[in-house]
């Protein structure tokens, strides 16, 4: 330990209790990664508070002694958000994990940012209400909103940020705002709300939001439909979407995929590209959008359809779905993934899928296609072996492949991962001047550049390495 | 006309055609006002530019002059948004008024900021599309970006910031950037769109934007209920958005906007408190929906309800609702209309529409109140004499009571009409110290304050006055 990290921690400690701050190495190991293949780095000193005072705290005294700050959930980040690079010090919110408020009647929640999905949706349970956004792990909702993480259900409920209607946000300087209020429109100021959402603790640390919440819908059905080709599958998502159909939720899981399925998950579900589908809504309007659904998928050259009506086998549809990326991993032992998350026009979504599916067999790397379809958002899960060299380059080619195809038909390099430190080389191709619009609001609200730095945006500054 | 402003205007008509540049006192006339009761203020010099290249020289120039810019649509703003009151250049978008493309299989239009939403609905029309967003003036769309405005269809559909894909913005510098593509979610970089949506001319003009729109609903089934009370009214709605019934159009009318509704528009509705309501989906659904919305209508002791299944009859309701303003201006004459704007919490709404009521008769101003009250959003309709002070001063006092019992209840002073000059005064009160991020993000974009300066945000320095 420097002297410099030592006077930090006496500091610290002089402001928090002693176990909120922490440099055991177990601890600084377990904040030094995140679910990517991406390197790992320690923080220096780990900290652990327990108010958005604490936090205000920790960022002044990070001023005095301009020291990197990274906030961390459950580090379930697919593109190095969390790892600090800078070292310095992480925020771990796994103390602030208390659903505070739920206002049943305004369908608003108020929670402290170490919640996750899965418990803040048990809580919601007993009041008829339910959280929409799912992106798969069970990921705090303080990272879901910082890297505005959406999912299956976003193609009816919409991202994170369109679920966001305040947050409690600790700035730079130590000076604690909020972005919004509890109305469920405004038109006064500038949006805050949507521009600290998706801003990965490059530009303050959330300490409190609140949400909105749905009523767990009347009737729920969900369907697999099996088709010849994945173009199929994903000209009958776009046949759906354009014909209104309120669809809830509706994915691709690639043949291959569909075979590491049945394997990881126990089910015997055809091995062939299917869509997985789900409608919310009252029964009469269900029963129409499923007949009109069944006369679409059979002009795409659907070849099989199976409803789940109860609950225990669309858990199991949804289970298996979720459990994709952990098939893989659990799949072939020592290689890690990579996720690609480019997300198309809905018009080039087939084409974009297809060439995906062709660079993936091309290169002969072991993966599959799956995605949020119906928001034109797609993943390839390509495995590879960090110790080979020749393979992590063969699968950082194909992630750039796929990029640059969404980029040059006005999509996105990223749909909902983010863009940490792995899809950072691509802003500049993707956003033109308008980064340099990104880099004066990141100058303007973090002048010394100490907020997890280099994450979205680069600066020339930053502060001292620990 | 000054020095500086000949000046000025030469070097214009060096870089734009003759009939681009007016210094007209007519013109100049028709773009200091606007259809509010804040006072007129001319700008020094129109322009009207017929692409982003004409907008982006003219931005220099003013930065080579500090000769502040109002960007100007059509006019209709309500908080004087668009009234010069630090003179300069006002850029009129009436010769960029062109609907450039239709992306129906991707449900996207791109528009030049001069094309009006009805304008934008009979193009669409001819691909079985419309535009929700329905502020009942006749707006732009560049203007309707700018505030982000909002109205009848925005409890289904969202406001204007939810519609919004891309817009090419000129800054201050005349930079032209890009502040989103055409996927319909994206995790990369900070949220330009969201920003610059609201921002009413302060951070750069808009030139082009790409918005969402959607499939006309095979269904529409509009209805009139009417009640013996607005707080039953307003519960009523506060029960149909609990039970989670996807109504598309829910507006309060108060049985004084009634009468004055009756003598406009040459209808017979019932003089009593009164929800006009839309819904949208397939003809089974849509049944259900309406009988339960009968049901707890019934249970709010409605007193007749009334349905318009033709399109004749459902446009005559919409038109009576949407001229409702105008019939208070055309009952009224010599009087003008100051139009309140708070959005509160779904569990504020009737005790503030109530509050409201009893200030409006307390203070004997005439008037009545409508409101999108499935956002929480109403508006009082207050006449008054702009040449009587004691009436203007009790209109005054009618709004900031108003805007202080929403605010005190974690609402917002304006829900879609923006801050401009009226809500100014509002701003510190309701943002407290995120009011100082706004400030740094103006000042960071537009440095010299040239930008329709003292709107949402007042710094200190400014251009120079004409």
């Amino acid at each position: 330990m420097t002297i410099a990290t030592e006077s930090l921690v006496e500091a610290l400690k002089e402001i928090l209790s002693d176990d909120q701050v922490s440099i055991n190495q177990a601890i600084r190991e377990l904040h030094g990664r995140d679910e990517s293949y991406h390197a790992m780095s320690l923080p220096s000193i780990v900290v652990f508070p327990t108010s958005a005072e604490d936090v205000s705290k920790i960022m002044k005294l990070a001023q005095t002694h301009q020291v990197p700050i990274v906030p961390f959930g459950l580090g379930t980040s697919l593109e190095g958000h969390v790892i600090p690079y800078d070292n310095g010090i992480t925020i771990d919110f796994s103390m602030m994990n208390k659903v505070l408020e739920i206002k049943a009647n305004d369908l608003l929640v108020k929670v402290q940012p170490g919640v996750t999905r899965t418990q803040l949706n048990q809580e919601l349970k007993k009041y008829g209400l339910f959280f929409s956004v799912d992106p798969g792990a069970d990921a705090t909702l303080g990272g879901m909103a910082a890297t505005n993480a959406s999912g299956t259900t976003s193609v009816k409920y919409g991202v994170m940020r369109d679920q966001v209607r305040d947050l409690e946000v600790v700035l730079a300087d130590g000076t604690i705002i909020h972005t919004g209020n509890l109305a469920a429109k405004s038109s006064s100021g500038y949006h805050l709300n949507g521009l600290f959402v998706g801003s990965e603790g490059t530009l303050g640390c959330f300490t409190e939001l609140t949400l909105r919440v749905y009523g767990i819908p009347e009737h729920v059905m969900a369907a697999r439909a099996s088709f010849l080709s994945i173009n199929d599958a994903v000209e009958a998502v776009v046949s759906i979407l354009q014909a209104g159909i309120p669809i809830a939720r509706v994915e691709l899981v690639d043949e291959v995929s569909m075979k590491q399925a049945n394997l990881h998950s126990e089910t015997n579900y055809k091995e062939e590209p299917t869509l997985f589908m789900e409608f919310h809504g009252n029964e009469a309007g269900l029963k129409q959008d499923i007949e009109f659904m069944k006369e679409i998928v059979e002009d795409h050259h659907c070849q099989s359809i199976a409803f789940e009506k109860d609950n225990a086998a669309r858990n199991k549809l949804w289970d298996a779905r979720h459990n994709l990326a952990y098939a893989y991993i659990h799949g072939y032992p020592g290689k890690k993934m990579m996720v690609t998350d480019v997300c198309v026009p809905i018009s080039e979504l087939a084409n974009a899928v297809h060439y995906a599916r062709q660079q993936l067999d091309a290169f002969g790397l072991p993966g599959g296609i799956v995605g949020h379809v119906g928001d034109g958002n797609f993943h390839a899960l390509v495995m590879m072996d960090m110790d080979n060299p020749e393979e992590v380059a063969k699968a950082n080619q194909l992630n750039e492949l796929i990029v640059m195809y969404a980029l040059e038909r006005d999509g996105t390099c990223t749909g909902e991962h983010g863009v940490g430190i792995g899809k950072l080389k691509y802003q500049a191709i993707e956003h033109g001047a308008a980064l340099l619009v990104m880099e004066k609001i990141k100058l303007a609200l973090d002048p010394n550049n100490l907020l997890n730095p280099n994450k979205i945006v680069k600066l020339e500054e930053q502060g001292v390495n620990l």
